[in-house]
């Protein structure tokens, strides 16, 4: 009998459950691109399609944990020594967070678990794990490896066509009554040609690559790991082998790589300002991979045409967090990777993880981050660039 | 000598020229997918990149038409008939327009212009001129074939996106200082595993077929001509014999017909009934597609989860109009067509046709609507719908 503590995002201010828009979500192949397969747990509990991310969704496990004699702990309140997510977690076996409301995992918090053996991201990313304290406290970390990639490639699609073709304040001149076709357009582009560059061409760089290809434009990467030239053509992608090459060379920048070391404020003022006047940079990866200022000075003075950000740091962020109001700015809350379609992936891949996890099976290989004390299967890829795991719980 | 007359749409507010937030648009091959080229002028008096669609802009043609001995009057003032468009239309010899400010060219204001020989529109689509009152009159009609079509599919994609990813409300979150993940998440979805239908497969519906079949959607289309078998396998669209067929079988629908008789209030309180609960339109084709009110009450009952409309009627449209605030829209004015991108061929290709018009070279067969009396080139093909020619300027 375990202890399982989930951390969730808090209900909708409407109540819970929603009102749906829809009455299903499409059924999808049973593979992932690239051969991986979807998520399979034994049964589930939810209807895909439900809000499972939230409080009162519970990622659909209440019934399957207490089925099987686990106490299941519910709760968004997650930050400071008093909150609930500290008073349970020296009694809890089990943890498990979202990248969108992050329970941070830090050393300190670690060491008051004395009893943690899995710390689970329901999504992907566990940069808000100490995963240099995890190792040495032997605590596994895993995350639901690809289940919301295409969620949040399809989002930095979207942020792409939104930045370029000014949406924005185009819906705005609709919406206040106004036709001024003139203000709209005269920031607004084709994406047509322009260049765009994307970092780590992980599972939703190549996703993204793959969606962008069609429309035209001229596709440039960088990665520590250079892809296969049959890959490389496949995608039309140029490879550059520094990310300061990279800038120099595009209109447009979409990162993907994971909060490392080296991508800790990656984006500062020199680099914003080696790229061609008036270009523009999607961000739905982690919000600490730039520096904040530097963001909001190179929009304010226009090195910047647009910034659309979907993570943010800390998360929540505060009211008054400059990015919010920065000029031409498309943000979204931390939403890419939880759209109704994701959740149903990745609370079906919690559950999967959970079943292992109880039944003392190894976990799938593609959802370890941290194993036995040592970065393990996507981990190893991905956590390890210059030789360094992530920072967890960092400062700004 | 002529004289010219350029409705255009009005300057920005905040005066012209605007401040670029580029310094350039990218070079684009010279032929467009399919093989018809690019506008050819003999020489072109404006910047590519710079804002020619207003009246300060003047489609960059007063040089031009001005060193040839031509006189060019630009105006915005295109309603009523004390408007400067009714005017100077005694004695134009050439009318251009703009679908996005359109100068409707009834059969009333075609018998005050004695001397009118060519009603040419600055980018695609005629509907604006009465074309049997055209014919009977023996003038031209002619539009920038292509010219801002992939413009078109560009902003078909995006809107897609916004409104099954929920952006709108999702960026107001975010720019309200507020972190409600779960309201914006609740009518969120993946693109992935939906299916689009798309209404008319013409140069945009082809478009935007291929730029959407990356994302792993099902494709399906109506159009009064099927395409051959190859070209459908290329794309992956799935054929539907009528509109009512596809309208059952589909999540998301994207209008891309002309406005013809034919399809003048196809979309009534029947047609979009008959659509899964919760679907999606988006339309940048003309508003009067849609009956106005039924599209407001299917959204606000729910059967539609949301309409993303570029065109409206009248334009400008009301400050009151209904679809600035109705639930769920992501509503823009008419820029898809007009950013700085698709100015620049637009404008070029007023000025290929303008220089072959006054050398008396025949116009380029796709650029031609009505010639000679009747339909001709691109207005046989698209404006032939049921044998019946466009409506011109229709009521509501």
């Amino acid at each position: 009998m375990a202890t399982v503590l989930c951390v969730l995002y808090p209900d909708p201010v409407t109540g819970y459950p929603p009102k749906y828009a829809r009455d299903s979500i499409p059924q999808l192949p049973t593979q992932y691109d690239g051969g991986q397969g979807l998520p399979s747990p034994e049964a589930i509990d939810f209807k895909p399609g439900a809000l499972l991310g939230c409080v009162s969704g519970e990622l659909g496990l209440r019934e399957y944990l207490e089925s099987q004699g686990h106490k299941l702990i519910v709760t968004s309140d997650k930050d400071g020594e008093d909150s609930e997510f500290e008073k349970y977690l020296p009694e809890s076996d089990v943890v498990i967070s979202q990248p969108f409301w992050p329970a941070y995992l830090s050393a300190d918090r670690i060491a008051k678990a004395p009893k943690l053996k899995l710390a689970l991201t329901a999504g992907i990313g566990s940069d808000h794990t100490d995963l240099d304290a995890a190792m040495k406290a032997g605590i596994t970390v895993a995350e639901v490896t690809y289940s919301n990639s295409i969620s949040v490639a399809e989002h930095a699609v979207m942020q792409i066509l939104n930045l370029v073709r000014n949406f924005v304040p185009s819906h705005e001149w609709a919406v206040n009554g106004g036709w001024n076709i003139a203000d709209c357009v005269s920031r607004a582009y084709d994406v047509e040609g322009f260049d765009v560059g994307i970092i780590a061409a992980g599972r939703i760089g190549r996703a993204l690559a793959k969606r962008l290809k069609p429309f035209g434009v001229h596709l440039h990467y960088f990665d520590t790991h250079r892809l296969p030239e049959e890959v490389e053509n496949e995608l039309g992608m140029t490879f550059h082998d520094s990310v300061e090459n990279l800038a120099e060379n595009v209109d447009i920048i979409s990162v993907h790589s994971p909060l490392v070391p080296a991508t800790y404020h990656l984006f500062d003022e020199k680099l914003i300002n080696s790229m061609r006047r008036g270009s523009y940079i999607v961000n739905t990866a982690r919000a600490e991979i730039m520096v904040r200022d530097d963001v909001v000075k190179a929009l304010e003075s226009g090195q910047l045409a647009g910034y659309a950000g979907d993570v943010w740091y800390p998360q929540p962020p505060a009211v008054d967090h400059p990015w919010r109001t920065m000029p031409n700015n498309a943000m979204t809350p931390h939403v890419s990777g939880t759209t109704l379609s994701a959740q149903a992936r990745y609370a079906a891949g919690t559950r999967e993880v959970l079943e292992d996890f109880f039944a003392s099976r190894p976990l799938r290989d593609e959802y370890k981050i941290v194993d036995g004390g040592k970065l393990a299967g996507t981990g190893a890829a991905s956590y390890s660039t210059d030789g360094n795991s992530s920072p967890g719980s960092t400062g700004n």
